[in-house]
């Protein structure tokens, strides 16, 4: 997976791109919905992986021959989606709450 | 998954403890190794979970019969520990180098 999204990221969290890539379907670009693993260890969102299924019967990354009996679901990345966005979330708070400098007291 | 960890993350990252978490082996609680996903969608260090099926047949999670070919290479999983580490490793400078209050100059 080497596409590029826009930055979405706060300033300073810019080492975190690679896991919210890492967190992202390669046929919408969004984060994973309802995660499925080919055999070739390929992640999609479910609607995704099977709409394309419905023209193709391979892995769109890697075209193994792949059909809907082969996905499995990966619901680790379902949890770490959710946690990812939360923590963004409250990681990017943090940094637009705190001014650069402190004034002095 | 919800074993606790002593807090390794540094003042200010905690909110990344739920996406470490997930990131770990249910049987060493280290990160995940060579991750393996089972049919129950349950992910160990490939070591980790072939010792324990030279034992029992059963996911050690949640007891689902279990065999080493129903084991699926997770490799998403490996790349979001290595790309999760360098990032801790990253936000964790960039919290200790900056100081708490920045001098008049
Ligand atoms: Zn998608
Ligand atoms: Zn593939
Ligand atoms: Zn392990
Ligand atoms: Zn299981």
């Amino acid at each position: 997976m080497t596409f590029q999204n826009e930055a979405d990221l706060p300033p300073g969290l810019e080492c975190l791109k690679n896991v919210d890539n890492l967190l992202r379907c390669p046929i919408c670009f969004d984060h994973l919905d309802i995660s499925m693993m080919t055999k070739c260890s390929h992640n999609f969102c479910s609607l995704c992986i099977r709409k394309f299924l419905s023209y193709k019967l391979l892995c769109p990354v890697c075209n193994s021959e792949l059909t809907e009996q082969d996905l499995r679901n990966n619901r680790v990345l379902d949890e770490l989606v959710a946690n990812f966005q939360a923590a963004r979330l409250r990681l990017s708070k943090v940094h637009f709450d705190s001014p650069p400098i402190s004034p002095k007291t």
